[in-house]
C-alpha cells in the first residue's frame, strides 16, 4: 500500500494508503472512533467503524493514547464538510508506539510558561505549527530575494574580538589562549568589508544580546539579516528595505493564509503594505509625540511606548529618520545638512509593533569615523582592521539590520516575539 | 550617465556608461593606461589615453594607488581579447577616495598569517571571491533542495544547558542567574523534537566546536546543516543525502565553471558525483586500510589518515556503515543484526577529503536509550525533555550533519577549509 502525506491526500482519492503520524485526538460515538491524524504536513480525521476494522483494530484504537505514534490504512474519501475536504476510512490502523502517560498539552488552558518548559511537544500544536510555517516561509522569501538582487552571501563571525557596538550586553567566552572572546550582536562591521571587495552583501544568522531586559520584544538570542552595500547612501537604504519588507509579505500572504487564521491574524492591515513606505524626521515624530503627551525631548532615543504611539498613526511600516548623532552608534554618518543628526533610519512595524528595522549611511570619512571612536571611548586598537576599510578605497555606502522574530510577530499579528522562534532563550530560560 | 554593474555590461555596448568600484591593479605604456576595476560584480579593463581623458584626467590616474575607490565612465566596447569579451573606452574618472598607503596585499606571494590576519581586505582578491559566490550558490541550492522537498526549516539553539555530544568540547558562556550555558555544537537533539512535530526538518547554522585541533580539516566556528526525518531508517537517509550532495554539486558546477577554474580545481572528479554513492560496511573498510598497512583495528574511530586512504580508493562519496557502537554517540540506534555496532553512516569525500556527513538511526526506544545515558554517563537530569519524545509517539527516525566548510574545500579543490568561510576561526585566530 502506498505511503502517502497527508498533504498530497488530494491526489489519492479513492486510494487505499498509508499515513505515517501522531494521533493528536480521538473522540468516540458508541462504535465509531474519530482519529485525528497529524503526519508534520498536514492534517485529516480517519473514521474507523468498529464492524468494519474487527475487533483486535478496535480494541488498539480503544486503547490509543494521545500523541500515539501510528501507521493508518484506509481509503481516502472526499468529504466537503472535512477542513482540507477529505476523510480517510479506517481500514486498520498500526501502533508503533503508545504512550503509558497522558500527554502534558491537553486542550485546556496552559500557561505561557508551562508551555515554554515543554516547547519540545508544544511545537507540535497547531499555533506553533502555524507559526514555523510561516518562518520558513519567511526566511525564504528574504533569502531569494536578495540571491535575486545580486546580493553576495557573506557569514559573518560569531566569535569577535572586542568590537561593536555596546559592550555592555555582550556575551563573553573563554577562547583558548587568547583571553575572552564575544558573542557578535552585529555583523555589521564584518559585512562592511565584504561590501566593498563585493559591493553587494548580506548575512542572516543568530545574533546575541546579554541585554538584561524581559520586554515581549526581548530574546537574548534571535535572527538577524544585515544588509550592506557599497556607492549607497540612506535613502538608496530605504528604498531596498521597503522593497524587502513588502517582498517578504507578499510570500506570506501568498503561501499561509490558512496558517494565518490559525493564528487569528486580521490580514487587512498586511495588505497594505506596498511600496513606498512613510517616512518622518525624527524631530517632526518627537513633536508628533510631545503632542500626544510623550516626556519624550529632541536628543533621546524613541522608547518602545513612544514607537507604539508612533506607529499608531501610520497605516504602512514608517521610517523615522535622522536621528541625533548622540543617540545613535559611532558608525552613522553626521548629516551635512545638520551636523547633531546622522544619516538614518528606523523602520517601525505598524499596529504599535514598533522597530523591525535599524539602519544608516556609514560614516566613510577616517577622521569623522577616528574622532567619534575616540569620543565613545572606544578601544581604538580592536578597529584597526575597520579604519582600513577608511584607508583603502574607501566609498559612501549604507546598510541595515532587519530582526527575523520582531518581523514576524508583527506580521502574524502576536504579541509575544518568543513564539517566532522554535526554541526561545530568555535570561531566564534556556531549557529546553 | 547610466550606472552600470559591471555584470551586466554586456547589454550596454557602444554606450556610455559609468561604473562605481575600485581600482584593482593598473599598467601604463607611455599615455596609454590600462586600469583593472572591479566593483564586486565583476572585473572589467578600462583603457585611458592621455590624448582622449585630457591632462586633469590624465594626471589624476596617474596618481592612483591601488584599491583606490573610483567612478570611471566611457563606452562599453567589444572587444574578443578580453577575458569578459568587454573593455571600456574611459572619457573620465572621479577619483572618491585615493588611498595615501601601500596597499597591503601585493602581487607578491604572502604567507597565510600575513593573508588571515588582512582578511578584511583579502576577501577582495579574486580567489576568495570566486570562493565566496560559490559558497552562496552552494547555501541557496543546500535550501532550495529541502524546500523544494517540503521540509520545514527549524533554527535551533546556539545556547543550551549542559546537553550534547562531548562536554570536553563545549565553548561556555555565563549565562545571568543560570549558571553556564553552553554553545551548540550540534542541533540533533532539538531536530529530533521538531521532526516528531513536522516529519521532516532541518537546519542550518554556525556551530562551534572549542577542540584544540590544529588541522586543515577544523575551525572553531563552522556552518552545519542537519536534517531529520520521522518514520525513516538509515537506508532512507543515506538516499537523502547522496541526492542533496549531488544537487549542491550540479548547481556549483551549473554555475561556477569561471570561479571553479580560479581555484584551479579540476572539475573531472565532480562529474562524477552521480546518484547512488558508494556504500562499504565499517567491518570491510577496516579490512581494506589493513591491508594497506594501516594500524586500525575493529572498534576504533576512523582516523583522519584512514579516511584519506579509503577515499583514495573510490571515485564517488562512500558511505561507510555501520560503526561499531563504542565509537558512536550514545544516541544512535543499535543495529538489530550486530549489536555491537549502530546503524549509522559517515559520508566520505572522495579525492582524500574525508568526512563531510555524519548520520545515523535514532535509538527510538525510550529503555534502550536511558542505557546508554547512564553507560556513557551523561547528566541524565538535562536529557529529560529529549526523553519525552520516546515517550510520547516515538518512532523510527533518521537524520545526519553535513559540515559545509569541509563540504566546500572538497567542491573547491582547497587543502585547507579556512579558505571556505568569510572570517576563519581558528584556536589562535578571532581577528579581525
Amino acid at each position: 500500500m502506498e505511503r502517502v502525506l497527508i498533504a498530497d491526500i488530494g491526489s489519492h482519492v479513492d486510494r487505499d494508503v498509508e499515513i505515517r503520524g501522531w494521533l493528536y485526538n480521538i473522540r468516540s460515538k458508541g462504535k465509531l472512533h474519530f482519529l485525528q491524524l497529524r503526519d508534520g504536513s498536514g492534517r485529516i480525521q480517519g473514521v474507523a467503524e468498529e464492524n468494519t476494522v474487527g475487533p483486535a483494530y478496535a480494541e488498539a484504537i480503544r486503547g490509543l493514547k494521545m500523541e500515539a505514534s501510528v501507521k493508518v490504512r484506509g481509503r481516502v474519501r472526499r468529504d466537503e464538510r472535512a477542513p482540507t475536504g477529505f476523510e480517510l476510512t479506517v481500514a486498520d490502523v498500526e501502533v508503533v508506539q503508545n504512550p503509558d502517560l497522558d500527554y502534558p498539552i491537553a486542550k485546556k488552558e496552559h500557561g505561557i510558561d508551562f508551555l515554554l518548559e515543554n516547547r519540545h511537544l508544544w511545537l507540535r500544536s497547531s499555533r506553533p505549527h502555524a507559526m514555523m510555517r510561516i518562518r520558513d516561509t519567511a526566511i525564504m522569501a528574504f533569502r531569494l530575494f536578495f540571491h535575486e538582487e545580486g546580493f553576495l552571501l557573506i557569514d559573518t563571525p560569531i566569535l569577535t574580538g572586542s568590537i561593536g557596538e555596546s559592550a555592555g550586553t555582550l556575551f563573553e567566552v573563554p577562547y583558548f589562549d587568547l583571553g575572552t572572546a564575544y558573542l557578535a550582536q552585529t555583523g555589521q562591521l564584518y559585512l562592511e568589508a565584504a561590501c566593498a571587495a563585493y559591493g553587494r552583501v548580506y548575512n542572516f544568522g543568530p545574533t546575541f544580546r546579554a541585554e538584561k531586559s524581559k520586554t515581549r520584544r526581548h530574546l537574548t538570542e534571535f535572527w538577524m539579516l544585515e544588509a550592506e552595500v557599497a556607492y549607497a547612501d540612506n535613502e538608496d537604504n530605504m528604498r531596498l528595505q521597503e522593497r524587502m519588507v513588502s517582498a517578504v509579505v507578499t510570500a506570506v500572504l501568498a503561501g499561509h493564509r490558512d496558517d494565518l487564521a490559525v493564528l487569528e491574524r486580521d490580514t487587512t492591515p498586511l495588505e497594505k503594505v506596498t511600496v513606498p513606505f512613510d517616512r518622518q524626521d525624527y524631530g517632526d515624530a518627537v513633536k508628533a509625540l510631545q503632542a500626544k503627551g510623550s516626556a519624550i525631548q529632541w536628543g533621546d532615543d524613541l522608547g518602545g511606548e513612544d514607537e507604539t504611539v508612533l506607529t499608531k498613526m501610520h497605516e504602512r511600516p514608517v521610517f523615522v529618520t535622522n536621528y541625533p548623532k548622540k543617540a545613535k552608534a559611532f558608525y552613522m554618518k553626521e548629516n551635512p545638512a545638520n551636523p547633531d543628526t546622522v544619516l538614518c533610519s528606523d523602520l517601525l512595524a505598524p499596529e504599535g509593533y514598533g522597530e523591525i528595522i535599524g539602519g544608516s549611511q556609514r560614516e566613510d570619512v577616517l577622521e569623522k569615523l577616528l574622532a567619534r571612536i575616540r569620543e565613545e571611548k572606544l578601544p581604538e586598537e580592536s578597529y584597526g582592521w575597520y579604519l582600513d576599510l577608511r584607508k583603502f578605497g574607501s566609498v559612501p555606502h549604507s546598510g541595515y539590520g532587519i530582526g527575523l522574530e520582531r518581523t514576524l510577530a508583527w506580521i502574524c499579528g502576536v504579541q509575544h516575539i518568543r513564539e517566532c522562534i522554535p526554541f526561545p532563550r530568555t535570561i531566564s530560560r534556556i531549557y529546553p
